[in-house]
C-alpha cells in the first residue's frame, strides 16, 4: 500500500514555470501533495498558477532548494525519471513497476526526480538515484512534456494507492440487473410480437433470426428498467390494429 | 494487439490551442497520429504548435470537424472521457480496461472523445459513446488538464499496444461492425417508430428514456446484419395501420 504523503515530487531546474504549475496540477489531481524545487529558473510566478488551475495550495507549500544535495537529504529512496534509454546498465523502471517498488517500500520517505526541459538530469544527478525511471514511449519522439510525464508517474502512484477500491464504481448493482427469468419472459414478448405483426413468418430463417435477437440484447446486459421498458414498447405495438392482409384501413403512405 | 493507428483522439470544442498543441505532443510520444478537432475555438495557432514541441506533424494532419456528428460517421467505436460520475449508469472504463476493450475489439475505428475544458462533454455527446472513460483520481480535485488527460489515455493505449500479451481472437471483424452513422440512423428510426406508434408522446420523461434506449443497444456493440433486423422490425411495425384513436396523423417535428 502506497502512502503518497511520503512521495516527493522534485522538479530539478525547470525552466518554464508553466510546467510547475502543470506538475501542480497532476499531482493533486493524483492525491500528491509533496512538490519540491531545486533551484528553478522562476518561481513563484502567475504563469504557474495559472497552470495549477486550482491547485495553487501545491505551489504555496512548495519546499524550493539550493541545491540538490540539500533536496534529497532526508530522502531514504531517489528515483529519476530520464528520456534516455542509457548504455549505462541501471536499474530501470516503467511507471508501473515504480510504483510496485515504492508499494513495497512501505513508508520509505521518497523522492521522484524530473529533471529539465531540454536535457533531463545529469549522469551526476541520475548517480544519486537508486532507479531510473524510464516511461515507455515512441523511440522517435520519446521526449515527455514535464508535467505530462509528472501526471502519468502520478496516476500509476494512485493507481497503486487505491488498488484494494478502484475508483470505478460498480455501474449497476446486483437487484437492478434482470434476471434470468425475467430475460426469458422478455425474449417471449418479443418474439410473440414479432410474429403478431407478421415479422417472424414472413422469414425462413426464423431459429438463427431468433438467436441473433437473443444475442443483442443478452449482449447488453439488461437492467430491471430496462426490461420494463422494451417490454412497455412490446405492448404498445401489439395493442395496435391488427395487421389486414390486404386492405389496410389507411392508405399506405410511406412516410406520413 | 492494438492497432494505434485507428483510434482517433477527438477534442471537442476545446478553448485553449494550448491543450490541443499539448495533446498532439502527448499523442505522439504515444505513438498516436490520428487527431480530430471539433469545433476548436483557435485553430491552427502558434500558441499550439508550441505546445506540440516537434509534434506539429499531428496538428497539420489533424482533421477538423464542423459537427460530432461529421467526425464520428465513419467510426465503430466511440468511447467518451468523463470526470464526472454520473449518477446514470453507463459502461464505465479506467484507461486500462480502455485499452483491454480496444485490444479486443481488435481493428474498430476507434474515437475517443475529450470534452471542453469547463464542463467536459455534454449529454448528447456522452448519449453518442458506447463506453465512457473515468480517469481514477482524486475526487476532491477531479477535473485533469485535457492534454493531461491524452497523456494518461495514450501512455496505456501505447503500454498495451507493445505488451506482449496473446491477444483475444476477435469475434468480429471490422466490416461487420456498425459505424456511427448506422448507429445513428437506426437510433432515429427507433424513435420516429416510437413516435408513429404513440408510445413516446405518452411519457413525461421522453429524454430519459431516449437515452435509456440508446445505451441498451450502445452496450450491445451492434453488428451490420442486426442493424439490419433491428431496423426491418421497425420498418414492419411502421407499416402497420396507424393508431386511430389518439395518434397525431403526423409525427412530431423533426424527423421525416
Amino acid at each position: 500500500m502506497i502512502l503518497l504523503s511520503n512521495i516527493q515530487i522534485l522538479l530539478v531546474a525547470t525552466t518554464h514555470p508553466g510546467n510547475i504549475g502543470g506538475a501542480a496540477r497532476a499531482m493533486k489531481n493524483m492525491g500528491l501533495t509533496d512538490l519540491g524545487l531545486v533551484t528553478p529558473k522562476i518561481f513563484p510566478s502567475e504563469e504557474a498558477d495559472a497552470r495549477a488551475a486550482g491547485a495553487e495550495d501545491i505551489l504555496r507549500n512548495a519546499q524550493v532548494f539550493d541545491s540538490l544535495d540539500e533536496a534529497l537529504a532526508d530522502r531514504q529512496q531517489i528515483i529519476g525519471a530520464s528520456a534516455r534509454l542509457r548504455t549505462i546498465t541501471w536499474p530501470q523502471l516503467t511507471p508501473r513497476q515504480c510504483a510496485d517498488k515504492i508499494s513495497t517500500g512501505e513508508n520509505l520517505k521518497t523522492a521522484i526526480l524530473f529533471g529539465r526541459e531540454r536535457n533531463g538530469l545529469t549522469n551526476e544527478e541520475l548517480e544519486r538515484c537508486h532507479h531510473l525511471l524510464h516511461i515507455p514511449c515512441n523511440p522517435e519522439f520519446s521526449s515527455l512534456n514535464i508535467a505530462a510525464a509528472v501526471q502519468v508517474v502520478a496516476y500509476e502512484l494512485f493507481q497503486s494507492a487505491h488498488a484494494t477500491n478502484v475508483a470505478v464504481p460498480p455501474s449497476v448493482t446486483e437487484e437492478e440487473m434482470a434476471n434470468g427469468e425475467e430475460m426469458e419472459s422478455f425474449h417471449g414478448h418479443l418474439i410473440q410480437t414479432l410474429y403478431d405483426i407478421g415479422f417472424l413468418h414472413e422469414r425462413k430463417s426464423s431459429p438463427t433470426l431468433i438467436r441473433r435477437l437473443r444475442r443483442i440484447f443478452n449482449r447488453s446486459g439488461l437492467e430491471k428498467t430496462d426490461i420494463h421498458i422494451l417490454r412497455g414498447i412490446l405492448a404498445a405495438v401489439q395493442k395496435r390494429p391488427r395487421h389486414t392482409l390486404t386492405a389496410p384501413t389507411t392508405p399506405p403512405a410511406g412516410k406520413s
